[in-house]
């Protein structure tokens, strides 16, 4: 990395004046597992702690957390945490950290903090945090060197928010997500009073949400939806099937007011759009009457044109509803002709294949297919260019940081940042780990702590190694030999060779052979060696450790060779129990070991 | 699959007047591996063959094929071949076809027969077939039933053409890939005046590319990136980088003019990029002088604003040189302060997150990198909605199958045509297999041919089998257990257990000791059960098969509880030479058989 401020400069530690420190810990080089810490004077706060998604290497893998050592080695100095609002890519982490380390007291929107209750008793950690629920304009102290200020933006979560972080040093203002939306559906509007109020008063540091930095104009407000879903769903003939983003509050009240407009129930499917829906509508963030909403086999006895289905699947995931559906396998949920699909997303860049095929599936089920970025039925929730702007000017800020953002987001913000008069080297491009230093005068980065990532499947943490040999498997398969071999090294039995994923580009039988072969070869090999160590002892030193590593190091090569692919090798030795009882103990340490390997 | 006329008719074989047999092979409800038979009268000519990529789920897979086991089956009446451009998606499957039948004569545009040449002697079988090489006009005969006339199209190769294929019944057009480009690069105009002889005289049938369907209005000239790139250029202060498809001829050709007009050198970086600019330049579809290009060790000595470097690599694809540059893995190429790298191409769906990957680690070392669609500098190949309308209008031909497109592309095309007045029963949505039955008044599917796909990766075809293990494999890695058991169902050694891939969320140590408890148990349980059968014999009739596979499935059983995941199992199980001579041979079998599984 060159490129530490935009100007370029040098990283140096400046060992002035009382400094906070940033460390973003996710979010940045990425989009996903938003993840900062503010550290000042041995007190630590945590500002959101999101989960990531896998990317088509990660075999297996079912989320990707940031590496928390720094937090884990310093659990003492944390004071509490700020949640922005409820997304899962900022609250997520938290029942797998909370098995780590305890947070006194867990600050966010009334949303946020119902959908983590949720997950944390879900995980058996409830007990590890307070949660504390916050209104727009509270000011809650953490600590003795931080008082943060939540001040409503709009987004597409109900309930979310940007910060004001008071510190000693001045106020930093991180935004948290954000689009400006004039005519946000619940009519909480963007409190830019306040945001303004701190830009006259003077704001130290403004970390700013960098998702479409590329994207120029302004982000439409969600309300521009509206119109759009009602003419398609007006024109439907018979259901409506519609799928968005369980998390997307706003647009599943838009969606229920339709129906409700057009005189149809709503069956709603897949476990997180019911979760989100029950937890919003109890704390007031939709309204719709119980009466709109029927179970789905009571809808499905119902004239088709009075139903509307509310699902998840917007992502062509493969296990949520709509894919099974696109597949035939929902159980209680066929296609019929006459159905109108519409998908009320954007497919995120990685899914884009995944959607297509659930859209293609759809219509050759009979189903007609309403999606696309023409419809104008979806709109982001991050600001775009005269949004990040917007914010700049309003915040007027005298260092820049973006955040929540790939790399060339980050830069492209920085770039904005700059036109408007904040100078290059008062513009940080960070990534992950980094340990920013802010003092009233300087922005620097000044260190890193660890920063990588943690892979975590049904099971439990992927390692390194294990993803390592998953890809293998993946790519080649993997060749599995035993041999039991005797204290003589003599072969016990015929060696057993499988091949599991292999495409077998010769004959398994002379592959078989060429195996034997090898292995008898360096049996006798090695026993020639272990002879010359007798050293008047009876019975040679069998190093069967390295015996065991030395045969599997040979059929790899041999397979390479002969299948021209690079499975994965297993080789399985088996010996007796050695003869002389006083042994035993030793052959027992040595299979142990095997065992782990 | 409910749609096959667009009305939605049955399906029904007409057996009155002669019909053509028009079956896709691949190319629909995809894109990629476009291959079409056409069949008259036992007389079957094939209509380009082309490769498909694999997706994430295909681990390991390198190309993916149509099965060609319909033509395998009928080689006997394979008259010939007609290609109509030089892409990967057109001809890439012919090296590995002609491994399996012969086809007597290809007839193709000059410079897809020179692409074609060289991998056909790479993979050893340009024995199999005679290459001819046509020019715009070329009327070739293929054995009694087909004229193929050649008529020059525009798209993002060079030397690309529509087909109409004269039949007993009538001419059917192939579009082959197109688009409306008025201002070709290379002057080669589309010859509307054919194609519209063609309308005015009757075509019976129209095929045609399907890829922009879902895409309103025309698609730009491929001459309107120019000034743009120019722009970009003119611009860059040190060296310049630009990645686009080796085979858009045209975009090199102007990159090429380009550094020509901006006094740079070019250095060709990339096996495939070097060879499509041999071969176009060779057959004159790319000029240039040669003191234009220099070798990349001497391009490093010039002035960096002197340089023009052009890369494979512009879908992030892992061995290309500029994916390798961006990972500062090149061994020749370091990116330098001042480079600007400019993307001259769109990522292909699926291919997203690998092209911005490659951004951000590019801009990372301190590139400038020009991306994204608002640049202006790539223009797709294929024709967008009215481009269609126009070639429809052209042709107006009596029935309709759209091509080359996934089913929405199909499905949207096909409407678009049922809006011009075709009507819904003469226009036929079909799938890879479909047999299509075209007659003088009439269309329909009346049967199906094999149509699934075959894999290969670099050891061979990998079959379904060997696919699912990997996928098994992939997601929750292998357990090995080896086994050596006495015929008296003694286990000779401690079993041996290995994991790989898989996470270890219990002690191995505790896992072996299960593992060797139900072994034993299961063995001791077995051999009661022999030794039921003794009846009066001294050795036991063991079943060594049934056992292994017991055993496998007890352990199957044990993971997945211990493990909470679903790991492939494999369980080795071994035994010495039978104690009776006499049955060593049918031990062998056991062996044999085992080995084999």
């Amino acid at each position: 990395m060159s490129n530490r401020t935009l100007k370029g400069g040098k990283l140096t530690s400046k060992k002035s004046s009382p400094a906070l420190k940033i460390i973003p810990l996710g979010g940045l080089h990425e989009i996903g597992k938003n993840t900062c810490i503010f550290e000042f004077n041995d007190e630590i706060i945590l500002l959101d702690a999101g989960l990531g998604f896998p990317n088509d290497e990660m075999h297996g893998v079912n989320i990707v957390l940031p590496d928390m050592t720094y937090l884990r080695e310093n659990r003492h100095k944390i004071k509490g945490m700020i949640v922005t609002h409820g997304h899962e890519d900022h609250i997520g982490g938290l029942p797998y950290h909370l098995k780590q380390f305890d947070i006194p007291v867990i600050h966010g929107p009334r949303l946020a903090m119902a959908l983590l209750k949720g997950k944390l008793e879900e995980a058996g950690v409830s007990d590890r945090t307070k949660l504390n629920s916050v209104s727009p304009r509270d000011m809650v102290r953490i600590g003795s060197s931080f008082m943060v200020e939540y001040i409503r933006n709009t987004h597409s979560i109900a309930d979310s928010f940007t910060v004001a972080i008071h510190t000693p040093i001045g106020v930093v203002v991180h935004t948290g997500d954000f689009k400006v939306d004039h005519t946000p559906v619940d009519g909480e509007y963007f409190d830019f009073q306040r945001l303004a109020e701190h830009g006259e008063k003077g704001v130290l540091c403004l970390l700013s949400d960098s998702t479409n930095a590329e994207v120029p104009g302004h982000t439409p407000s969600e309300a521009s939806v509206y119109p759009n879903l009602d003419r398609i769903f007006s024109q439907a003939p018979g259901r409506i099937l519609v799928t968005t983003f369980a998390s997307s509050v706003h647009r599943v009240q838009l969606i229920l007011d339709l129906a409700q407009k057009q005189n149809r129930v709503v069956s709603v499917v897949g476990r997180s759009m019911l979760n989100v829906i029950a937890q919003a509508r109890n704390l007031g963030y939709i309204k719709c009457p119980d009466s709109l909403f029927e179970p789905l086999h009571a809808a499905n006895s119902l004239p088709p044109e009075k139903v509307l289905i509310l699902t998840t699947g917007s992502q062509g995931e493969p296990l949520a509803a709509l894919t099974r559906i696109s597949k035939g396998e929902h159980r209680k949920l066929k296609i019929q002709e006459g159905d109108t699909v519409v998908f009320s997303a954007n497919p995120i860049p990685g899914n884009t294949i995944a959607v297509v095929n659930t859209i293609d599936r759809l219509m050759m089920q009979g189903a007609n297919v309403i999606y696309g970025r023409h419809q104008g039925i979806h709109v982001s929730g991050h600001g775009a260019q005269e949004d990040h702007k917007l914010m700049l000017a309003l915040t007027r800020p005298k260092f820049f940081m973006p955040v929540h953002g790939e790399h060339r987001m980050l830069i492209q913000h920085g770039k904005m940042a700059q036109k408007m008069g904040i100078p290059a080297e008062n513009i940080v491009i960070t990534n992950n780990g980094d340990m920013v230093e802010l003092t009233e005068d300087s922005i620097s980065v000044v260190g890193q702590v660890p920063s990588g990532i943690e892979l975590v499947d049904r099971s439990g943490i992927v390692h390194h190694e294990v993803l390592k040999e998953r890809q293998q498997l993946a790519g080649d398969g993997v060749v599995t030999v035993a041999a039991a071999v005797s204290w003589e090294g003599k072969l016990l039995a015929q060696p057993e060779i499988h091949l599991r994923g292999v495409v077998a580009s010769v004959e398994k039988s002379l592959l078989q052979q060429l195996v034997i072969k090898r292995i008898e070869r360096t049996l006798s090999e090695q026993w020639t060696d272990f002879a010359k160590s007798l050293d008047g002892k009876k019975q040679p030193e069998v190093d069967w450790t390295g015996l065991q590593q030395k045969i599997e190091g040979d059929l790899e090569r041999l397979t390479r060779r002969e299948l021209q692919s690079r499975p994965l090798v297993v080789f399985l030795l088996q010996n007796p129990e050695e003869p002389q009882v006083k042994r035993v103990g030793r052959r027992r340490q040595r299979t142990a070991a095997q065992a782990a390997s």
